[in-house]
């Protein structure tokens, strides 16, 4: 079975990590790509490696009002522009929007596949979660679901590699000079992914989220996401370990390891590696993930979503070694 | 059909490549591996993501007299220490060194797959040009084939990233702080791929290559080869981008573009790009080319010439989009 | 005055930048440097950049009985090696060990040179600081001596680049292939820094440090360090901003920003920067401090701490903008 | 004697250097700033390591006509931006122009300080070369003075840091993880900075340059050009290593080393470093040159030509060493 697969926001990271997806599947062809910078060009002229039978693709201008017949459309649009615009996507083509307009939405699942992919499964509409909730999600399910820390506090002190910003246009706050060899802690307090996270962990612990606390921060490298989570509970750090080898037996893209995660070992796959130190004497565990923010942090959880709700084995495409070095 | 194949040499970046191609391949199981820092650990401790089924595999000290049964066996071992290790291994495994030890040696065909796949086909011992090479070599092929260019006057300003040095051990010479935000030239007026390049060119071209003169600079990046070459001939940019688009036509992995080259184009894929930019006035030819060091300028390429010995489609396994951005 | 200065452990990243502002001090002459992988070459040879005065400096071999007459003398030895080598020493040559060795040992002052210039002037014998530990120390100082905080509930997450990691020798974990583009949590729930962090915690406020938590991460570039410290207290951001303002007044070298601080505005000068950010519904600070490791987390430090002991204004020979971009 | 100074153009990366080496200058007060994208803002609101006493000087918005009284005044505007703005400065106030505006026009001074200082002490207005020709120039002029080479025969293969190409404002090309990892070509065949050097190597050698062949290429880093010359010659190394240092005996900024250059270690300072390699059997000579592209390849050799045109030590304010690692 071959799906018609469409991508708009092609000019972004994300899209451009979903096109790599999509070119390597094995159940589905590229018929129609779309984006705001590139409209006109052919795909071949910003993506110089795509093989030559898509060479020729032409980027159309986004209107969703005359696509082509598809089966499944991977969006990823800025912040505010999918709401109004998916809406119009007829029933039976399926949407994984890899934006966080419909995170939690009517009618929208909430797409976090390596927690719970039975209630993906049977969808038409997937929110994908946004980086940083794929990454604190997938650490922290095993401990929530199992009671082993307090959901009311949690504190995340997170880090990205610069694609995570997402591609800037005319923000010099992310020309090269200034962001290479640089830290910089932002959106102290609040954050456009909090309530996602909230509402999930509340959803997996049963609790309150009231007191979550999360920091991110740029970091200068282009891939990885690190989360660095502390949190409240007494249990030993095998207790942790253990609830997470139960939690993802039989998942294939969480692996959980002795040592503290890097974000390298998760580059260019879909994979998450979680890790966890617990003290009990000081009823403190923390907690570590890592991701790519484009692969399980995007376009790789965003097609493994869509395996999930078209009926393909779940590591279809997604199959790939990470990247290394 | 699967074959079994081995990879010696799994602690090095080229090794590690290896694996990672290897394990995506239709038709390949990989069933042994040795390294030497590594001897008895299990893959998946040196790899944490690869997976289940190749996480138990034991890393074995490298004994060519204690080898299972393999049909195909990828070399990447330092230089000079491939020789007298490969003699032994019996003629029906199916060699690819990707070191630097058998290159022009009698019996073993050097595997400049993009340029003459048919001298490849139908042998057993296959010498995987250096990383340099690749990439200069794909680069020059048409220019030289076609008599654009004159061979005795070749001038190559080399640039790599830092896996392309090789991984150093106890050497601080390539510490992170020490090569980080550094470019630095090195191997002047001699260096260990030359030879490899003159005897090509020389056979590629007919005349002599006595002037070749190649200067390589290490770059701060993990990735990535670009060569800058200075020819002679007084073709002009549109001659040699034809001839180009000629000799690699139906060739998979060469893309000739109008624009210079980026590294980034070629990353975490088997892609060579070239280009070329002439002043005929002056005489002058710049043939540009970029490879992945690791991609076509090592596993890549040999996963390539793999196929071609194996009789498998020469893509399988090579059909990776490249990782960006 | 004119001082005659040593320096011991040239070779490593904190005795090179000794060397470097040692050389720019209007009171300072170096007459002696020793190192171990160095010892017999010239100065030159090692650090090209040294101006012509002081090219032909041999590299000593250490050895403390045979140092020849000078007033100062920093200590930048690997951890262990400072203790038995310095104690012989005579009293009347001032030491500032920039290595871990007498923090808080008998006779040593520590010099948290921002915090409490007063303990420091007039000793012969200074322990300098760390880097996370400078850090930290400068960014909690306010709240701490105001009681704005909770002292035995804070959790400090820490990153740092690569050279804070030490100048490694064998140590291919520091290898540019691995660690670029990657982060990594280590030391986690023990550093060899928590002692300093935690007794000084505990003089600045009077209070049991018991809960300190510390989880340093390492993070893709050359220099700096960034803490993103979470404590509990009910101040709010103006509050703990006021008492940074206050505290600080006059202190030439610490600066209290409104914007979370960026490693980048102190890379390559002695500064620290400052911020907070409060929850009092939430009874949360985030306290947040940027220092060049190699800056104010070491030879910076260092050199403003012999200031201190020399008599001389401390400001001497520190006074160079930061490097930007 | 304190020189009243400005800096205009103080948002770009050149305009920022000038700032941090005016600041550490003993001779100048810097009473003016003024720039495009931050005119109204406080100086310490863009440059947060600025000391108290220039903390809250106001960036101006650049208007020829409503200058304070200066003695000297920086500009380092975009390309194009210098030729009318600086026409209407009075005669009395010495101005060197960072830009590319005024390279060999009438009336103004070509700024090779560490070339022909002669030619430069005695005029008010300087033409600073742009970083590329900076780095070619120190390197070619001992061999072009000593006829040892060609001079119209000359490849020069440089490479650059990003900030060499500029503060791009809304260009993403430049955006950091588009040139991460990443190594391009650019200009070929053609430059802007190919009229001064063409023209300088005909100055120094009297003969032709009109062969000169000149590639850029962008490097992942910050600071730092290489130029990698090839040149035709029958010299031996010892024979350009010598001229070289004959040339620049006495010369405060220009090391001649034996082994190839590195770009870190001109990283933060003036200085060049310069190296030779010959074949004379090939009548090749390969010359080397490194510089940082802010430091002497822009504000460093301003600073430097501003010393020499106002009677100052032809080092003031330039001593720092290089910043490493």
């Amino acid at each position: 079975m071959t799906l018609r697969v469409g991508i708009v926001g092609i000019s972004g990271f994300g899209g451009g990590e979903a096109l790599r997806l999509v070119a390597a599947h094995p159940s589905f062809e590229l018929v129609y790509a779309a984006g705001e910078g590139s409209a006109g060009s052919l795909l071949m002229d910003r993506f110089p490696g795509v093989p030559p039978r898509l060479a020729g693709l032409v980027i159309e201008k986004w209107d969703p009002a005359t696509l082509p017949q598809l089966d499944l459309l991977f969006a990823s649009l800025p912040t505010g522009r999918s709401a109004e615009a998916l809406a119009r996507i007829p029933q039976e083509v399926k949407i994984v929007d890899i934006g966080g307009d419909h995170r939690y939405a009517e009618g929208w699942a909430y797409g976090l596949a390596d927690v719970w992919p039975d209630r993906i499964a049977g969808h038409t509409r997937i929110a994908n979660p946004g980086c940083f909730p794929a990454a604190v999600l997938t650490t922290l399910a095993p401990l929530l679901a199992n009671r082993l820390i307090d959901p009311g506090n949690i504190i995340i002190d997170a880090k990205t590699g610069i694609s995570g910003a997402g591609r800037g246009g005319a923000d010099s706050r992310f020309g090269y000079a200034e962001s290479n060899e640089n830290l910089v802690p932002y959106g102290l307090l609040q954050h456009v992914h909090m309530p996602e996270m909230a509402k999930t962990i509340e959803r997996l612990s049963g609790g309150s989220a009231a007191g979550l606390v999360f920091t991110p921060h740029l970091v200068p490298m282009t891939r990885g996401v690190l989360v660095t989570i502390y949190c409240r509970g007494g249990a030993t750090t095998e207790q942790c370990m253990d609830a997470a080898r139960r939690f993802y037996a039989g998942r294939a893209f969480v692996r959980v390891t002795d040592k503290p995660p890097q974000t390298k070992w998760a580059t260019g796959s879909n994979l998450s590696f979680v890790s966890y130190a617990a003290d009990p004497e000081r009823n403190l565990v923390i907690a570590m993930g890592v991701v790519d923010n484009l692969g399980k942090g995007a376009a790789g959880q965003a097609v493994q979503n869509a395996n999930l709700i078209c009926g393909l084995p779940e590591t279809a495409g997604l199959e790939g070694l990470p990247v290394w070095p």
